[in-house]
């Protein structure tokens, strides 16, 4: 940050005219390569600035970096993220989550960074997940849970999130089995559930979030640019993240609540009600064969059940399960 | 080792006579002070003296090290202890193995210690785990198993390590649910599985094993005493380490194979003959209650079905299970 603080306040103070790269220049007594340089790190952290050739550059958005305060003003939880760590960028907030939790942090710890070098998708991916335009997160839980049970903690999540995306941007999400979130047909949204578990029991659980939230266009990798897409492009607005953090675990802990008074299911009649899979044609690999029919609703361990042509039914307990 | 090397030639020279502190002192050109220390550090090692005044001292117990062709030369399996890492000494060698899990380690890696300076035992609990006495391990699994079958993995490996103790000492080794191995009402050994999961699937398992070997009685601090014994002290022998090792994994390999063809059912069997639980009055309390009656058998999910006095069954997932 110290190096192109003296840049970052001119274009600050020129709100959005544009400054010729010679003017940075000679007002910074910096050479033209680094105002370059200079402009290229802004944009690692966030900031994204037209450039147009003859008239300079324009910043055109400056990332809500998080702030505490701003997250906590929103909450109405009793434990779920009652301790907040931000960090500017980090390799994972999964891995930093776990760590903390291997070492006692208390349920509800929440770790949040603007940017992840090595973020962690389902299956062992990468999770593309640039600075300041995302919401990349971790979330400690420690329930009280025969370990059978945590692929229902999976779909409580993914309705929690889907619920708090509708509210606060008035998109259309819906979950896709287990708990992708899509709007019309992209995913916006991926959640990660990894549990540490001794004999029967979870020692802890991290719910790890990640929302493409403020990506624009350009961000996006070619090979994504089909498949993802951010709530800013579906609404064309930008998004307040630490309201729709908020507001994620505001959802959370009511269903969580709810939960552990009533079971799995209100939640499994929620997740139906959210979801994009039930009623589609479906197919999915496992080890040794494909299954493939029409989805017709959660078992109640938080299964997909699929009904083949013959009318034979199966269950899918993990992996990918493509609409057709 | 390299300090005391030459004192330890001097004990492994003399077999098994007395040595005298002074005649040690002159002939290694040492303080008193000096000597008193180096055997210190020999006795952390596992040697074991005997130390009469005006006689001196006298070696009684030489540690057999482990050496990893030692254990490769007595094993049938294909998949388990097929690498081998031997440490002398370590904090865990459950987190050595999950560090090597989390970074792609294969099934079947063996990670062994002679000495664990915090040793893990189960709920949280510390397992006392002098030098070159005991086996402290910890074994890496890749099961390709929905989390809810993961307590069967954890009564197997009882039954397993229950099999290579009776076979190699003869002993009238039990199993207590879930998985500690008694002899005589007295635990020998303690077995703890820890996993980590991706939402509804196993991405590894250590399966840590901790066996009191060839512990004396004055190896225990006095909290023990009632509680633990050795394999030594029940026999009367003492045993081979990389034997009962190799013995273990063979054992392992051959259920688990079972296991992955058949079905839990030959296991569940298996566990109940080897059981000390099964017929007796049992009594444990679950963050509710107290149950308290007679254990049946286990059900199909490894649980421990309870009949109380009324004749009501009930099912137990973890926690402590007290016979009385």
């Amino acid at each position: 940050m110290m190096k192109n603080k003296l840049l970052l306040d001119l274009f600050l103070q020129s709100s959005q005219t544009f400054i010729s790269g010679e003017e940075i220049s000679r007002r910074l007594n910096i050479s033209r390569t680094a105002v370059w340089k200079q402009i290229n790190q802004l944009r690692d952290m966030g900031y994204e600035f037209e450039a147009v050739s003859r008239k300079g550059y324009r910043m055109t958005f400056i990332p809500d970096f998080y702030k505490v305060t701003d997250i906590e003003a929103k909450l109405n939880t009793k434990v779920l993220g009652r301790k907040i760590q931000i960090m500017e960028t980090t390799t994972s907030t999964q891995v930093d989550a776990m760590t903390q939790a291997e070492s006692g942090t208390e349920e509800g710890a929440l770790f949040i960074a603007e940017q992840q070098s090595s973020g962690r998708g389902r299956l062992g991916r990468k999770w593309f997940s640039p600075a300041g335009k995302g919401i990349w997160m971790s979330l400690v839980l420690r329930p009280e849970l025969p370990i059978r049970y945590m692929p229902q903690l999976t779909l409580l999540t993914g309705v929690a999130v889907c619920k708090a995306i509708r509210s606060v941007t008035g998109a259309e999400a819906a979950i896709k089995w287990p708990n992708d979130i899509l709007i019309h047909g992209k995913k916006v949204c991926g959640i990660l559930l990894e549990s540490a578990t001794e004999d029967n029991k979870v020692k802890y659980c991290i719910a790890g979030i990640g929302i493409d939230v403020n990506l624009s266009a350009e961000d996006y990798p070619e090979e994504l640019t089909e498949i993802a897409t951010s709530l800013k492009l579906e609404t064309g607005h930008t998004i307040d993240r630490a309201l729709l953090i908020a507001e994620i675990l505001n959802e959370m802990e009511l269903l969580y609540n709810r939960y552990t008074s009533e079971g799995f299911t209100p939640i499994q009649v929620e997740w139906e009600e959210h979801s994009v899979s039930i009623g589609q044609a479906v197919r999915t690999e496992t080890l040794t064969e494909t299954i493939q029919g029409v989805a017709k609703r959660l078992d109640p361990s938080g299964g997909l059940v699929i009904a083949a042509p013959s009318g034979e039914e199966r269950v899918v307990y993990s992996g990918e399960v493509e609409i057709i």
